[in-house]
């Protein structure tokens, strides 16, 4: 049986990875694709790539007929997104890419995004998309909020160590590293070739990244009681790619056993020897991530390395995993490419 | 069916793309893989990208049990091939990526490649493995010569108008742009990044590239009269991509009207809009090849510019392509992967 | 003594790079700088790298004195450019960086840029800015326009070969790779970093690039008679440097003999050795020229490959190097930076 | 009055970075430059950007006429440095760029390095090269042993603070980015481009970099009493700079007028205004140092980042400033270059 989808936001990055997600899935179907200022233009004609692919052009939201669509792919910019989903037909199942529904404190919303949060009631129903920690959720939902790709990427090294209570909550501090394509499609001066390659820098430092927002429900619903972290992200002069140091109190062959544990089953969660560690290289373009678990010279210290593919496991790859679930389909389907190399 | 298959090689780029391949591939499973100076370690070890694959030691290739193998990519130098695939048993087909095939002439492998051929014999069955243009031969062979990977894009450009004899056979000049990978895995300090990258420069300017040996053979034979074309490479601070720029004189229009007809049916050569032109960046880890015509200012001039992926159109997807018509599978199978953007 | 500067439009690219060579100039203080959307900030907001000099705020153009000031430096773009060099006091000298003033033909300037021509009567007083070719006329010139950096980077190669009529007239083509910056710091979503990055592609192909207005204008005076070249530029995952590949009919030796005789006395033109040619990371960040000629396996065929940076020899340095002739100071005065590799 | 000076081991990245450093300063002179495996060749064979300079051939070291030099830049490898250095006349000063000098207790040395001190008696007179904290030590100085690169960058960011005793010495985290020519010009896989290139990831995790050494060496000096720093580099894909993101226990506005106040009269280091952060970029090609300060949201907590250019103030940069003291000339002869961006 085939399920029919449509994309709203095409033209961007994670549209467009869902579109190459998807063209592989033996059972899924790309139905409509929109994009408002690229209406009527073909998807080839924004992302060559993709030329090869028969696919509908692209339109407006307004124009879309969702009878006959079983899921939607939400991938707008968060200060639009609440407005349209909460437009959307209810039989109709939304994956949500954008931050609009990523926080269930409503006042946490409006903190970390400058604005009320304008789908209140949907932001009940949400499930919080991080697949490997809400599979039953996810399965069942008809709203799932995709993560931010720094939050996952920090989640997939801690969470399970927290919920183990193997590490110090109060001393966890997490350097990461992200390429440029997760700050999207957008015309800014600092995202230009010429300003960005060649060199790298922090940016939103001081716990002032929106992403904190995930860490902090995250965290502390899984500790119960509040935990806060330390964020230091930086930019990498590289297109995909996020890699997160993240360095901890407790004992590394403990906290290497437990992440062990708790990915047994994965089929994207690979916990690799003890003292290696990832690079993003190694998983670029796939569904995949890597982790390690090195030992500090200082007793009781340990570093937690996490690597993973923004545009796929962090967020388009983790949305078509999400979709799976709710459609009854294989979990893995579409997801199994391997990385690309060099 | 499944098919058994040994990748001889596989520590090197495309070794580890035809692994990557074939991971997707519904009828074809790695038996053996070898590595000489690498033997004895897992492909995990070499290619970290891989890891989440189930694929055998990297051996010797003297330790391989042949007997159950149906092909063999041999992913060696050409130094060392003929002596190897000469040693294989009957009854294994050969996909050689290697240039010890390629020239039909023993007199011009001798010339281009500074040593005599070693597996004359051999010489007179191979084929040249330019799918689209030898699907027949190849659907029969038990040997199959791999393509340079610029011998390849510049052939895409090319072949249908020297054969349906549009444009001008003394006046045809390839200049090229490749990426890094090309060069292989080997350990020279021009390949370092640090003097690779921001930067780009020509090499074996001036009609003393390797693959002119190609060139020389595929277009005199479709001419049926000596050509010999101008040639002039560049190396490009990317990793994979080729984009050949070819000045030819002709009618653009013709040029590209010849040129869709040629490839109409095909499922990897995508023909641009007249005036259209490729990236090497939209074909990234995929199979398709995008060929752009443009006329020039200067009447009865046009330039026609290709653009594919050295590791995947330009060597180990066109191996797999081949190896798909030997073994009777369907020809697209495992390469139908979307180009990965950005 | 000390000449005092004002450099129009210090926002940009050419206007940072102007900063960053006078910075070590001996005899040149900067008076003013101007910047219309960023008036008021400072030079260290926008180009962080020049913190560590005392800089006059970025002001807009109608609020500088131009008492006191001998000299400036005009980096706006070329739409804007007429009007506000006719608005400059006579008595000072002007070097301009846009395409303003390079085509001494009024209808050819309208014909590559679109519009009319508004400033005929400087336009008649302008001198072409190829310091190696107007060294003379630059000296005593009121208005010099600089070259386009392309224009100038195709023209190191072939003028001196033109002059000289040692090639063939009808039969030279320029294929171009160029760096990034030469696009200046415009939001335009295909100078994004992550659409440029690890991908190649040509522009402009068939005769539409704006430079070869200029290419027209002088190889036409150089040879009295219309010549029209073939010119093909490409972008380069890489910030600086342009390579300029001529394929051109002539004698290798002939040819590097001329060029040698040439820029023999020339203190930033470099012709390398007959048979060794030059990359672009040879000259980051310098006002040198990289020439070098490789004869054709065909014989009466060339290839003669120029390589410079585009911001400093293309285009600030070169202003820099015109400067100091008007000025009356020494002609390399602040341009002996050695390139900054790696 | 010109001084002369060798350079040993001048086919490095370090050698070429003195050499472009020297060719605008306005009192030395080379005399003399080897290196062992490419004696013979010119410096332009092994680094065409300086083909522009009259420069001596290069040769071994056992040829080199040591009367008549002032002083020496030693850019060997650690191992052969000790005994190269104690074989040169006394009278030549020394600038020692390799690890070989660096750490005052031999045991550390040997610890850190693998191999016992094979120059102890040399190790008492040696000065730790980082100017800004030894300027007095280093005026009179015979010897002096260039920082590491890495080394350096934390130090910047530490030293002032751990002085006035406004951090806690046990709670200090580097977190560091490093671009690839700090490894070095050396034939390793892992440094070419396919394999660096669009990608990141940590190396020696855990406490095992031996720059650790130096840290453990002057933090501790420093402090009066044992300090361990945590400390995880990571490489860039990029060829310079270095990125150090310190992650400390103290407040912000109290290390920001520390910094302030420790480097106001410094001519390479510089203080951004509190809550802003330093990019590699905007030190590149250069001798400067930027130096910047953020609270965190958890009271009591700051990160301070710190970014220079390792060929640079990293280590060739520095290396020139110390000599310039040694010969009386004024530090930051030659050294005033602006970075280079884009």
């Amino acid at each position: 049986m085939t399920h029919k989808v449509a994309i709203l936001g095409a033209s961007g990055y994670t549209g467009a990875e869902l579109v190459r997600l998807i063209a592989t899935h033996p059972s899924i179907e790309i139905a409509a694709l929109t994009a408002d200022r690229k209406a009527g233009m073909t998807m080839s004609e924004t992302f060559p790539h993709l030329r090869h692919l028969d696919l509908p052009v692209l339109q407006r939201i307004e124009s879309v007929d969702f009878a006959g669509i079983d899921l939607v792919f939400c991938a707008l910019p968060h200060g639009t997104t609440h407005e349209i989903v909460a437009s959307l037909p209810r039989e109709v199942k939304v994956v949500d890419l954008s931050a609009g529904f990523r926080l269930r404190d409503l006042a946490a919303y409006e903190k970390w995004y400058g604005a009320p949060h304008a789908a209140p009631e949907l932001q009940e129903e949400a499930v919080y998309g991080l697949t490997e920690f809400y599979r039953d959720d996810i399965r069942t939902a008809r709203l799932v909020a995709g993560t931010g790709c720094n939050a996952a990427t920090g989640q997939f090294a801690l969470c399970p160590l927290i919920k183990a209570g193997v590490i110090d909550l109060d001393e966890i501090n997490i350097d990461l590293k992200a390429g440029v394509s997760g700050a999207g499609r957008s015309l800014k001066e600092n995202l230009l070739h010429a300003e960005l390659s060649e060199g790298y820098h922090a940016y939103a430092v001081g716990g002032t990244h929106r992403h904190l927002g995930e860490f902090d429900q995250e965290f502390s619903r899984l500790a119960g009681r509040p935990v806060e972290v330390q964020f230091t992200p930086h930019l990498m002069p590289a297109n995909r790619g996020i890699l997160a140091t993240v360095h901890v109190r407790g004992e590394a062959e403990e906290i290497h056993r437990t992440l062990s544990a708790a990915y047994a089953g994965e089929p994207f969660v690979q916990v690799l020897p003890m003292g290696q560690h990832p690079s993003t290289r190694h998983v670029r373009g796939s569904n995949f991530v890597h982790l390690g678990v090195v030992g500090d010279r200082r007793p009781g210290r340990a570093t937690v390395i996490a690597a993973l593919d923004n545009l796929t496991k962090g967020s388009s790859g983790q949305a078509l995993q999400n979709a799976n679930l709710m459609l009854g389909e294989e979990e893995t389907a579409g997801l199994m490419l391997a990385p690309v190399f060099p």
